[in-house]
């Protein structure tokens, strides 16, 4: 029993992100890292990686609709999507709820992260089950180096260029990314926060711009994230997030989302001054 | 001399945002709450009332850019601007800069503050010397049912409706607000999280609906309050900020900005399903 546990969230050494914890429902060592899922109060159920906040039941909606929905509505027919990371499922129960989709893809290197939110958060994970979901157990950047297949969309949705998730934001797993893709073609990644990351961001945005003629970045409001201001960067083939995509598509297509809507989805390509300014000739939307 | 020193800004009783501080540059107890100054390690100096984070160096551009050019370019000639409260500065540092802006009339309750920040955050404070700016300490509420000139735009900068602050969130305040506007007038308040305060905003938003034909919500990326993604309300007595607002006037200004910008502009007003769910019928962007 404990009397008074919280969870922190570092940031170098000047910040500190605390959430309450009722009760902790799982910890292990994975061979790639730890992962922990606990109980909060106020934020319902939480996945940690590494110590660092994956996913909370509260907010996991605002993340997954906008790294989903975002390439889904802009790409004209978007059938076989693959999802590198993403192993809580959320991601997965986004990109399935379009018609269009045929198959979804997802590698996911560590089983214990899966494992531990199909036990623990059904909320993300139930959708894991659909027989439209491939679930490989496997090395992402493995998996892109060899694969046969081209995909519509390929979402990179992992966590922070540190331990399992370094190369997937390197020059060699965009080239093989690329090279996945059909004609027109678009990846999305976890793009980190341009208050506190725009160094990462950087780095990131110039390998996907070596490979892709469109890099953009959108942003979107993280609530358990450090500094909120979250983003995804935005590559393709040649499609344009704003210029190639109809609000009308949203209506036709039932699906109603809490975070997500035609216009954020305008909206969110506005970034502040500081952000257009720091990734100025990084981005077309700066 | 401390070891380690961290300031905490609780929300209820389940979330926790930790500031490392080097020093402590002012402590003091006024009449109406506690003020504190200090120097934080990664976010410049910050202001704390009650113990709540009011302003970091490092971030305060975010805040004081859109709580006063979202109103001020869209009224047609904002020549009298009233804030209440603002007493670090920042927002009437901004509002002079317009140059139709001939008289900033700000009305702080607690001089402490005002003395504290000029003190020790010139950055936001150096402002209130502009000969443009009538700096008044006292009573916001009685101000606005006494005053006998009219303004264009009256910005509330107030802190959360707790302690000073609590009667510039009622109706009897409002009503005064809307009889002390000219007849183009707006008036923006701070309007809390919709993550986490939408109780809140709920309120403040009837309270406005009863007086103004036009209520509005914003948001932005606000890095060291709960939650990240804050929010202004906008009422007005008819001025609409997205078909009322011209583009070009903000190029024509010559003003450059940290945040703010003319897309900017009318995506803040895009906003996430679950705020407009949740506030739907007290918002007319819902």
């Amino acid at each position: 029993m404990y009397s008074d546990l919280w969870v922190e969230e570092k940031f170098k050494d000047f910040l500190g992100l605390r959430l309450k914890v009722e009760q902790v429902l799982f910890s292990g060592r994975s061979e790639f890292q730890t992962v922990d899922v606990v109980e909060t109060k106020g934020h319902g159920k939480m996945l940690l990686n590494d110590g660092l906040i994956m996913v909370t039941e509260r907010d996991e909606f605002a993340y997954h609709d906008m790294i989903s929905h975002v390439p889904l509505f802009v790409h004209p027919d978007p059938k076989n999507v693959l999802i590198i990371g993403g192993g809580d499922g959320g991601t997965a129960r986004e990109v399935i709820r379009h018609k269009n989709v045929e198959k979804c893809v997802m590698v996911e290197i560590d089983a214990m992260v899966v494992d531990a939110c199909k036990e623990f958060i059904p909320q993300t994970s139930a959708a894991l089950d659909d027989p439209k979901i491939e679930l490989i157990i496997g090395d992402g950047v493995q998996y892109v180096k060899e694969a046969q297949q081209k995909f519509d969309i390929i979402i990179v949705d992992s966590t922070d260029p540190i331990g399992p998730a370094q190369p997937l934001f390197g020059p060699e797993f965009y080239q093989d990314v690329y090279n996945c893709l059909s004609d027109k073609g678009i990846v999305v990644s976890q793009g980190e926060s341009s208050w506190y990351a725009m160094d990462i961001q950087k780095s990131l945005l110039k390998v996907l711009k070596d490979q892709f003629p469109k890099t953009m970045l959108y942003s979107f409001s993280n609530l358990t994230y450090p500094g909120g201001l979250w983003s995804f960067t935005f590559a393709s083939k040649g499609l344009d997030p704003l210029t190639n995509f109809d609000p009308q598509r949203v209506v036709d297509s039932c699906l109603e989302f809490e975070y997500y809507n035609a216009e954020l989805h305008t909206a969110c390509f506005s970034l502040p001054n500081f952000v257009r300014k720091g990734l100025s000739e990084l981005i077309d939307n700066s």
